[in-house]
C-alpha cells in the first residue's frame, strides 16, 4: 500500500490525498508535523532529501515528492490529464504557475496566520498584494469557462489550484469580488468529491 | 513560425531557445526588456495575462507561458521526456523543484547582481543560504548518476536546472565544492548543444 507522509493542514498534502480518494486507492497517512521540524530529521531526509511534504512512498520503497509531480504521476491515463495536447499544455502552465505565483503568496499568508499565529496586521503586505494578483489572474482565467485548462472537464490544474484557493480566507483573502472563483471552487469540490 | 517573447539574459527564456535549437525548429525571437516593464504593458498582457517571459506564440496565435510547461509541450514524443513512467515522474519532481526551491534563490540572487546592479553585500543573505541549499541538493542528487532523473540520458530536468546553475557564479555562488554539478554542467551543455 502507498504511504503519504504529510501534514493534514497543508494544501499541497491534501491535493495528493484528494487525488487518491478520487481514484479509489488505498493508502496509509503518516502525519509529519513540519512546525516541529519532523520533515528535516535525518530519518525523513533519507526518505526525501528535499525535506518537504508531501512525500509519497510506493509499495516497493521508491519515494516521490513535489505535490504536482505526484499528481501527474498518479493521474496518468485518467481524464484528469487531458488527451488533447494543447489542453494538457495549458494544464501544465497552470500547475507551474500555481507553485511559482500562487502558493508562495496565498498559501504562505495562510501559513503565517494559521500555523505561525500572526494577526492580519503582522502578515507581510507583499504577500497579500501578490496573493490578490494571483486571485485576479484566476478570476480572469475562469471568465466564460468552467475549468482552468479550458476544456470540458476538471483537470489536475483545478485540483492543484483549489487546494489553497478554497482556504484563502484563512490567510485573510476576501473572495467576495471573485464570483468566478467562488463558483469554480464548488464545481471542483464536486468533481473530485472534496468535503 | 513560432515566436519566443523573451529576455536573452533570463535562464527561463534561454531554456526554451535551447530546446528549439536542439529540436532544429525555426523561431523568431522578440526581445522583451523586463526591467523597463515591457512584460507588463497592456499589449503584452493581452498576449500573456500572466505578464511573464518566456511566452511562446504558435503560428495559429495561441500563447503558452511557464518555461517548464513550454519545454514539456515542445518535447513531447522526444527522448528528453523519458518513456519510463518512474523516470518521467522523477523528471517532473525536479522540474517543479526547480521553480520552487532553486530559481527563486539561485536566479534571484543573480538577478539582483546582474540586472539590479547590487554588490555581493547587498544581496539578501537568505537568497545565498537557500541557493546553496539547492546546490547541495543537486550535488547529492548527482552522486553516481549522470543525469538528474536517474536514467541513461539527459531529460528536461537537466535542461531546466542547467539554465541558472551554469551562471550561478554570476549570482555570487562558488561551485568549487560541487564537483558533481560542474561535471554535469558540461554533460548537459554537450547533450543539448548549449554554447
Amino acid at each position: 500500500m502507498l504511504t503519504i507522509h504529510g501534514d493534514i493542514r497543508s494544501g499541497n498534502c491534501l491535493k495528493v490525498k484528494w487525488m487518491l480518494d478520487a481514484l479509489g486507492c488505498d493508502y496509509q497517512w503518516v502525519a509529519v508535523d513540519i512546525m516541529s521540524g519532523e520533515s528535516r530529521t535525518p530519518e525523513f531526509l533519507l526518505l526525501n532529501p528535499f525535506g518537504q511534504v508531501p512525500t509519497v512512498v510506493f509499495e516497493d520503497g521508491r519515494a516521490l515528492a513535489q505535490s504536482n509531480a505526484i499528481l501527474l504521476h498518479l493521474a496518468e491515463e485518467t481524464p484528469w490529464i487531458p488527451s488533447d495536447a494543447w489542453e494538457r499544455a495549458k494544464m501544465l502552465e497552470w500547475l507551474f504557475w500555481e507553485q511559482y505565483s500562487h502558493e508562495p503568496y496565498v498559501a504562505v499568508a495562510r501559513f503565517q496566520r494559521v500555523y505561525a499565529g500572526k494577526s492580519a496586521d503582522e502578515v507581510e503586505p507583499r504577500l497579500m498584494e501578490r496573493g490578490y494578483a494571483a486571485l485576479a489572474r484566476m478570476e480572469a482565467g475562469l471568465a466564460g469557462v468552467g475549468w482552468l485548462a479550458g476544456g470540458q472537464g476538471a483537470t489536475l490544474a483545478d485540483l492543484a489550484l483549489v487546494a489553497y484557493t478554497r482556504v484563502a480566507h484563512e490567510g485573510g483573502f476576501d473572495l467576495a469580488a471573485y464570483p468566478n472563483i467562488r463558483d469554480w471552487i464548488g464545481r471542483v469540490e464536486n468533481a473530485f468529491g472534496i468535503q
